[in-house]
């Protein structure tokens, strides 16, 4: 590899799944490192195996699907690592990825029992101890380890050179130096990697890598200051979803990097062209939507495209574009299908926009798309996407089935709703009032099932355009700190409004079930739903 | 003052506004000055005013009703510098802020005409006598006066320090450096900002100001940069809204200066507990919705807020949080009112979120606050500035106005609605049938009305917490490149949409009524709609 590529480790699948309320199912996550692969990432981050049952066989089943390294993610702990290790085993290649916290506060915070020493230089010393034992552990499976040092931000310059150290002395190949919380500034995040550069021994033998979130809105300058002076990995992310603020978006990183090469001279692998199929794809599957105004792929960011342009602006767009939208695939309106559009047709385009179905999946989904298509004249990629995601939280969850139902509502009419729902053989069937159309539904699907759940949020995303446009609800609800999300597509947002409601007490009852189990392995999630 | 304040220059109803689909009439755009004034801003550039004669009647309305400095923007020519200080000179003190294009592809593209000269050379050499004209003219009518060299990124570094320098002979106090195409990074612009003050005779006489763009996702550390290099004004919006990718963004800028004075030892007089409710106000009156993972005032940028913390976050919030949430004013659930609030309460709330009412304003108000209390126990923040922002919308256009609605749908059923719409004295009524209720309403009112409109897009915001949640609908239409963009609230969804559709008719006919009486200056807005 040559010096000057910038290597893009992209950990949408796991650093952005743990933003609040963005669960993925393993359908959808397969489908999205599928895509990330067209759009040629060097590295998969496909989430954190030991986690949960649910991380770990997504993981494993991303493993098998992609031909680009395939990363899982692992505390400095041997469970941990053999976790990873057991998701990983089946990749074409693998990288496993272990960190542990070295600023002070995290080390207080982490590891405050005395078990790991009673003073902040004992802990430190264990700390020390157990970098070089994971990565030495780690090194038993794979030539491919990265290491990373959490909250490196804020970490005491010397002795995250120590840790860097020793984590290399036991064979790991990549580091990683994340500022965590989001906190330094672009000039500062540098200096600790011309720090780096200059004291730790065999620094040259191993790659080094920025990982940084948004706090302040810096992630992707820090980003681009981290490689100016010397990394030459990126982790990031699609629209720069993650934790909090999120993490440095992928998209942003590699078209600055891109458009001024005349000035950085690195470049990425990186398929601009499918960063916007990819872009719309997370979106839609996390139900995270991306703001007009964001960089690269917010709906205004080509003047053009917005319509909003004059005549001085077309014939000179270089006037204030900086990007054409073809080269990150933007394409708002191609129209692609219609009534009469066969399932070769159906097949060819889904494939061009990132999805790979086998022939019962395909069947599936061409049922859909007949019987949208004979509501809506034209069918654009954006419908498609939707018809998509739809069918994934359909094939992943399949016990009720809305059988029937009819509202109405008007002036001085109190909104009434009666559905019919089904489950196996069992008819569940009532009626309800409610504020509106959609809260009578609501209620009345409710008091059919015998369950009262706490609605956190209820969204309508605007989707495809025309006047028969696709709507897609989702709605959120809670149970203590978690969050299930359902999605319902449909011409009529009354219909979808149930669908995603279904949906979403389905998802529930699958992790009622799951917790009854005893498959959710509660006390590990505990300590672990944040990192890096 | 001292030479560690920064001067927060607030554009987000001058550039912010230019954003596709966010046109705001002049009852919110007070609000916004009015509650910019809260934020504490130092200047609030309150729009074109030759561009239109609303945004005309904008700025005159802002002028007389703020105290802090009020900004005009006119481009380098006498009718702009007249209309702008025709529009400022009732306020308490104000700013004319003319610009011109100085990159090569700026003056090529804005003089092509051979009366600004043949060759680039000559052009150049008229830019640079049109400068000096402008800003002496403007200096006539105040001793206030910032001179704005447009897409300075791209131009030549030379040439910009002699246009710079004419400018500061002709009298302006503030110079502006935009980045008008967001095509710097953050090393280069502070560069440009360091030859400036080297180069530039009588600097140290004016504030040097940074205007940036987020088309690589660069716009806040941009900014950072031109004030660590000397710049001590920001030009930025609320939420980073703006032409494309957007502007800097106010609230990152100003807590990333806040959180990391320690480094960079400069401040602000802005009232960061301001921020959230500003941002909120923003974002419901342009329609702009801001992504989650925003910074700042994204729904999950605090983690604490979200629901999805851990014990140990608990504990420890600054393992993972530099900024707390209440530093910004973020507070998502706070219970203000309910059905037995009295209008003392309701004005005094609304006062603290920022709205200042008169007295028929707050019967208005208070009647719609007692209609929704009936329907919903508990009024949040969230409820009464959707009150608020549905309130300027039909005190601005009263046309149209729904008598009757009645909608039925469900399964093997065609979704068929009725509508009865009173104009003066003139009834309309119909019905119709559509893909879903949403659309039976909307066919059934373009019936009625004998209109057929191009529905361009469709959202349902998702507000307010708990079951009986107010939801907002926002409808835009497109004729030619001119969007109008409708607003409804309901807590049900389909009554929403039907507001909404009919606020969005008005609006229409209001626009062809102006335009019919040629209020509107068609050829001067052409040339003018995207500057700096």
């Amino acid at each position: 590899m040559d010096n000057n590529k910038v290597i893009i480790f992209d950990t949408t699948l796991r650093d952005g799944e743990q933003s609040p309320g963005a669960s993925l199912n393993v359908f959808e996550k397969i489908e999205i490192a599928r895509q990330l692969q067209r759009l040629n990432v060097d590295i998969i981050e496909a989430g954190f195996p030991v986690s949960s049952p649910s991380q770990f066989e997504a993981v494993k089943g991303i493993a098998s699907e992609v031909s680009c390294v395939v990363a899982g993610l692992a505390r400095a702990k041997e469970v941990d690592i053999l976790s990873a290790y057991n998701a990983l085993k089946d990749a074409a290649k693998f990288r496993i990825h272990t960190f542990i916290g070295t600023s002070d506060i995290h080390i207080l915070g982490k590891f405050s029992n005395d078990s790991y020493g009673k003073s902040l230089s004992d802990k430190r010393n264990i700390v020390f101890k157990m970098t070089h034992d994971a990565v030495s552990l780690a090194k038993t499976f794979t030539d491919d380890v990265e290491f990373s040092t959490e909250d490196a931000g804020r970490t005491d310059i010397n002795y995250l050179c120590e840790v860097i150290e020793a984590a290399i002395e036991a064979g790991a190949t990549t580091i990683n130096v994340p500022d965590t919380t989001g906190y330094t500034l672009p000039e500062e995040y540098g200096k600790i990697f011309r720090h780096i550069k200059q004291t730790v021994k065999n620094i040259d033998k191993v790659i080094l890598s920025v990982h940084c979130h948004d706090d302040l809105g810096l992630a992707v300058a820090n980003s681009l200051s981290g490689v100016i002076n010397g990394a030459r990995q990126v982790e990031c992310t699609i629209n720069g979803i993650g934790e909090r603020a999120g993490n440095a978006s992928l998209e942003e990183i590699v078209m600055a990097l891109k458009v001024r090469k005349d000035l950085l001279g690195f470049y990425t692998d990186i398929m601009t062209t499918e960063i916007y199929n990819t872009s719309r794809m997370v979106s839609s599957f996390t139900g995270i939507v991306v703001q007009p105004n964001k960089a690269i792929v917010g709906d205004n960011a080509f003047a053009h495209e917005s319509g909003i342009h004059q005549d001085g602006m077309l014939k000179d767009r270089n006037t204030y574009e900086i990007i054409s939208p073809q080269t990150v695939g933007f394409s708002k309106t191609k129209i692609v299908l219609g009534k009469h559009s066969g399932k070769h047709g159906l097949k060819a385009r889904l494939s061009e926009i990132g999805y790979s179905l086998n022939e019962n999946e395909l069947n599936e989904v061409y049922e859909k798309f007949t019987a949208l298509a004979d509501k809506k004249k034209e069918i654009f990629d954006d419908d498609l996407r939707i018809i998509m995601g739809d069918s994934f939280v359909n094939i992943s969850s399949n016990h009720y089935v809305l059988e029937y139902m009819h509202v109405s509502m008007g002036t001085n009419l109190l909104p009434t709703s009666t559905v019919k729902i089904k489950k196996g053989s069992t008819l569940y069937q009532e009626s309800a009032t409610g504020d509106g159309a959609v809260d009578a539904c609501f209620n009345a699907i409710e008091r059919a099932l015998g369950i009262k759940l706490n609605l956190e949020s209820y969204q309508v995303r605007s989707i495809t355009s025309g006047r028969q446009a696709l709507g897609e609800v989702i709605v959120r609800i809670r149970e203590d700190e978690k969050y299930f999300t359902g999605r319902g597509i449909s011409t009529d947002v009354i219909e979808a409004s149930v669908k995603a409601y279904i949906s979403c007490i389905n998802i529930h009852q699958n992790y009622l079930k799951e917790k009854e189990d005893n498959l959710m392995n509660q006390s590990s999630l505990s300590d672990i739903s944040q990192a890096i």
